[in-house]
């Protein structure tokens, strides 16, 4: 059986782009089962794209393919690149929408410069289409990742922001706000723990203050904001029952101070 | 074969929760065919969730397993649970999101308490991806509703809004609004049928008033409002090719009532 | 193995009406596969549809079966359809949704009138459920589509804008503006290039002028406008890393004006 294809864009649903993409899929691999992963990345976030992928790719069955187009420089002079990460495979443009996911896993890369897995007329504006939906679906059907093109050393990296830790505590950033408003920060658990004593930590954000970690949102009264470590591993900022980017005020790119007080 | 699966929660499109459960699913039961029913679920919003599962649940094929994740109280004391009602399944928290079509059928239910069934480190935050995707992937393969947990005699059940029925008419509320901005009631088609005949009717809503029934809301000239049984048997107001929630100014939770002109 | 069965509505993903549609063909076709082409077709909006359908249903696997319902007049007397278009089927209301892709190719039709292949009981507002999914199922599983109901002659078309050409130049209409707020107007490639040499074109679009064309957005500087052919084979103007509908101010239906400079 064929393998599994997911789909992460930011093409939106109220378009045609993504229907082509799974017309082209099962044209050459009729078997596969495709799977949504986002089609509302917002359009041209590469970094909100890298977020998607990085928390999601790795649970898929193995030899999954991972179709990942958010591509503002489509037509430009990137690269079309393939990936293979333990069992999982990845399709898409080399504009740092792997950033997140090379960074934690290692990886063996191509370019794709093996034409005749394409399809015949490549546009200027719909490699989507025309090169990584094709390269999936040969992919899927047990083609090897040598075969789609050159290796590649070195992926191209967006210079995303990294959390910086000190005997006084942690900076960070909200790299990320999920469609609740809660805000997910850089900062991962095993940064906090070696932190110390939670009951000793203050958190600045926006112009909120909060003490300590909870273990979920749930845990504080209907409208207070909590900070715990949310189901990605990171530290994070909710409201409970509440949108935290709304009454907090906070947006995508906000520092995040972690105080250990004395 | 596996069973279908159907997911509804209010976790949106843009994340990648929804792609996480597909993954814990497919990674437990990977011949389920997985269907969305909606991700887009105001979020925290109950009532809303339990009227869609309401009306689509029911309709499909034998063994289908129905995930509903629409959890505020997530890693509080609420129960997470699993229901057989005629020869269907559902799996979700019990905080009244199961209430509606508790209301109207029968049901056997247990608490999940299993959890040899569940993913090995259970968080505080995402019991989707934790315990309700993988019951509902065991359940898929034929586990039976005893092996999850411990009998529940009753549901936690909302304190929805019944309509009241007398002699000069019908008093209820709007408990849905569509996409299209109709205003669904919560007054069935059998207590307007026992009130006499439509041409007798008056209904008021905000700061409107329509006389008796149409069959459809194609029947009306554009731009006017109808009133008229809609498809989920339910008193209906809608404007011909317009949005009735904008052009009426009401919103969810508003009154409507019937009244039996004499 | 039964065919591929796509579906394209304006029912949005927040309600249960999608899923029923899914329900109702897996009841009668259980081997379909079902895949999502736009749930989001703005409301009612026919040409949105037909823009939709024109440039994704002929992409699909042989005998793939096309339900499209955007149906503001459900109910009333406009007649409900089905098309065969080279190895593709379509069913749907006769309202001009249609209009693109049966002006495209030749087409075979029938009215539906084959009471027997519908649900039992047809409600007046949601014939999505009662009519098209069934039909498509059936279709799905073989059913010929002579058996569907008596043929048709002649679609209803909507009176789309076509361009106009003459020696000075050519005038179009934005007929689609995609999720990215890229403008796609009505003129095609090839009226384009019979328009001699793009150096000497002068586009004119709201209140913006845009000289000569390019291969694609990516091509000019950041946040600069582009005119090119775009994947659809239509003249479109998008913004590089930018959206174009809201910096240019230019809604659906403006005129864009192609002028030879001589």
């Amino acid at each position: 059986m064929a393998s599994t294809i997911t789909l992460t864009t930011d093409f939106g649903l109220q378009d045609h782009y993504v229907s082509v993409l799974k017309a082209v899929i099962l044209g050459i691999s009729p078997e596969s089962r495709i799977i949504d992963i986002s089609h509302q990345i917002p359009p041209q976030d590469i970094m909100a794209g890298a977020w998607v992928v990085r928390n999601s790719a790795m649970l898929f069955p193995k030899n999954s393919v991972h179709v990942v187009v958010v591509d503002p420089g489509v037509g430009t002079d990137r690269k079309p690149i393939a990936l293979k990460i333990n069992d999982q495979y990845f399709v898409g443009p080399d504009n740092g929408i792997f950033s997140l996911i090379g960074d934690k896993y290692d990886y063996e890369a191509v370019e794709l410069t093996n034409k005749k897995l394409w399809l015949d007329d490549v546009s200027k504006t719909f490699h989507g289409r025309d090169i990584f939906a094709p390269v999936a679906a040969h992919l899927a059907k047990g083609v090897p990742l040598s075969d789609l093109g050159e290796a590649l050393d070195q992926l191209s990296t967006y210079r995303w922001a990294t959390p910086i830790s000190d005997k006084d505590g942690i900076q960070g950033w909200i790299v990320h706000i999920d469609g609740y408003g809660n805000l997910i920060s850089n900062i991962p658990q095993e940064m906090v723990q070696k932190a110390g004593d939670p009951e000793n930590f203050r958190v600045y954000v926006g112009n909120t203050i909060l003490n300590g970690l909870v273990t979920t949102f749930g845990s504080v009264p209907e409208g207070e904001p909590a900070t715990y470590i949310g189901s990605s591993g990171m530290l994070e900022i909710a409201i409970n029952k509440g949108n935290a980017r709304e009454m907090l005020g906070v947006e995508k790119g906000a520092q995040l101070s972690l105080v250990i007080q004395k």
